[in-house]
């Protein structure tokens, strides 16, 4: 059996957990593979608008499983290991569907690579994050390509060559997650920032999140011209004439996701 | 007539004013090509030195005007409209001459790119700024190239996937304006920062400010190439020349701007 | 006598120090030639595994040699210094050790890119940064380089328009510096961090500083095939197995730094 669960929190609001507390949810080759089919499967299904990924028991993720790890040996191997661990990552970043990430305890190495490659993360306010790999000789190389993105330089820097973890109120202030909360608050809270996401256009969404990312790696000249054409194609939707219009009739839009 | 006015604040410091209130500054077809126009008119006005751009009535600027999107149905329409917007953002960046947003009550979609957009940005306490596209089914696709180029990628995406305005003191906290004060301070708080723009030597400023926009798209190596060439080339003006004399003998540099 | 100074603070911790005070350690072509022989030397130098710089007398630098600048007359001998300086900062940003500014007084124009270009930096409560050059017409063109690949864009246009300086504790705010402490415990605090990042594998450090750079620079898939790529050739090394196995048999590591 799977240690990537599914869980539907609200019809369109669907939650993956990786539920592998003795490992503290390791991203071993098992799970990331398994991540990778759950994140494809929500991301096709139709009636799931905003996915969550959490983890259970004491942590969020401890990045990969280093017993694994130790025992692989080949370099084809570590490689292959690498490879699917950036491809899930990907998946988030060019999927369809907006993802947050809910974080608590620790949120380390590719763990944290996971948190900074979802589009919102929140997280409880005693979790903490890391890109500790130099303490195991193994500099923190991949998970650092998404945290780099995310936040400050010198900040960044500081982590990947102390090995030292920041708490979640540190991380609000620099951008690696967007909010924090009390543990018992923070299931409530993201599940209203989901419900708001899902109650806008699932295509609209969709258009906007694969534009967004997109366009942040040309050149300005080159973005504009990119965005203008996609903002083209999102106006001749059926639900930006129908936002427009239920704008201008002053009443709620009616979605109908084309 | 026109809705865009230009009015002269101090001898070298113009200011453009998006005056059309009961679209809330909405830019509009007409509205675009006249911004653009003012723009060209006073970078190639050899009296102007810095350029303020401001709305007049209740907010700063709507954004698009969604009574006209509505009925332009075509296409090509939107094409074109998407098309002007960009281009009057390309000219606030690829102009000689610093651009500073003066911000009060709302900047939306359109109108957050414009502040976004500019070389620094000033606001009321009270000012909000939001990329609301979501809100109609039309993603701020072109709106978060300016404003996801200035803020952290979490925090410019909560904005995107929900549509929520955020407040000036935050806006300044994450850098998409530079500070925000009492409504009755901000005419002389953008004024003071003006004037001592203007105080600088226009080639000089012109140069940088050039240099600026096209190293940030460049790998290092690159970039400092490029900008040692430029800065070799402003060195060789007679105001640096002047500058570092003045410098030297203790005394104010009279720029010649040549 | 050559005003760079190397010291060895710790067996495996190095300073270098740019002792001119009466020029207050200007980045003359000479200081500079010295400055990339220095890094060059410890960079090569098997015992040394973290490099401080700082300056000696009352500031950190103040930046190129001003009464140097206006001698040199020819454009030839501007583009030649414009390059040398270039090749400093390249040198810290391409180098194989982690570079840490230590921060007193001010850190001006190419003194504050010096800053910009250090892996982390730390400096004084009182220490001042500045990009001034656009007050002796000489836009700060070179040093914006290292600085606005650091700092949100509109708080560095801010900082070259006016010229104006900003302080350590906002500095630390808007990611230019880490950290800022009083005088008495700055040496400490750079000192323990320092010793934090000797304590781990060199050559890990090695491999992870030179992919961060480059990794910066790559589209997100590009950056994801390459740190794989590093990181599978880091973990074929005697430390990344050795550091796996200490953690693993809840022991410390023994770098060999193979």
């Amino acid at each position: 059996m799977s240690n990537i669960k599914i869980k539907i929190l609200d019809k369109e609001i669907a939650s993956i957990i990786i539920d592998e507390s003795k490992t503290y949810n390791a991203l071993s080759f098992r799970n990331l593979g398994d991540l990778i089919k759950a994140f494809k499967k929500l991301d096709n299904d139709k009636n799931v608008k905003v996915i969550i990924i959490e983890g259970a028991g004491k942590s969020f993720s401890a990045g990969h499983n280093l017993k694994e790890v130790s025992g692989l040996k080949k370099k084809a191997k570590y490689q292959k290991l690498f490879n699917l661990c950036s491809k899930l990552m990907l998946q988030i970043v060019e999927g369809k569907k907006p993802v947050l990430a809910k974080v608590h305890g620790a949120a380390f190495a590719a763990g944290c690579q996971l948190v900074a490659s979802c589009d919102l993360a929140y997280s409880t306010n005693d979790a903490i994050f890391a890109t500790p790999g130099v303490n195991i000789g193994l500099f923190c190389s991949t998970p650092m390509v998404a945290v780099s993105r995310k936040i400050n330089r010198k900040i960044m820097m500081k982590m990947l060559l102390t090995g030292d973890p920041i708490k979640a109120k540190y991380a609000k202030e620099i951008g690696l997650i967007n909010d924090c909360f009390a543990k018992s608050q923070l299931d409530k809270e993201v599940l209203k920032v989901a419900k708001i996401i899902a109650s806008k256009s699932k295509l609209t969404i969709k258009i906007g999140k694969q534009t967004f990312y997109k366009q942040l790696e040309m050149p300005l000249k080159k973005a504009y011209a990119y965005t203008s054409k996609m903002m083209t194609k999102n106006m001749m939707t059926m639900d930006a004439k129908e936002g427009i219009s239920a704008f201008l009739e002053k009443r709620k839009p009616k979605w109908k996701h084309k």
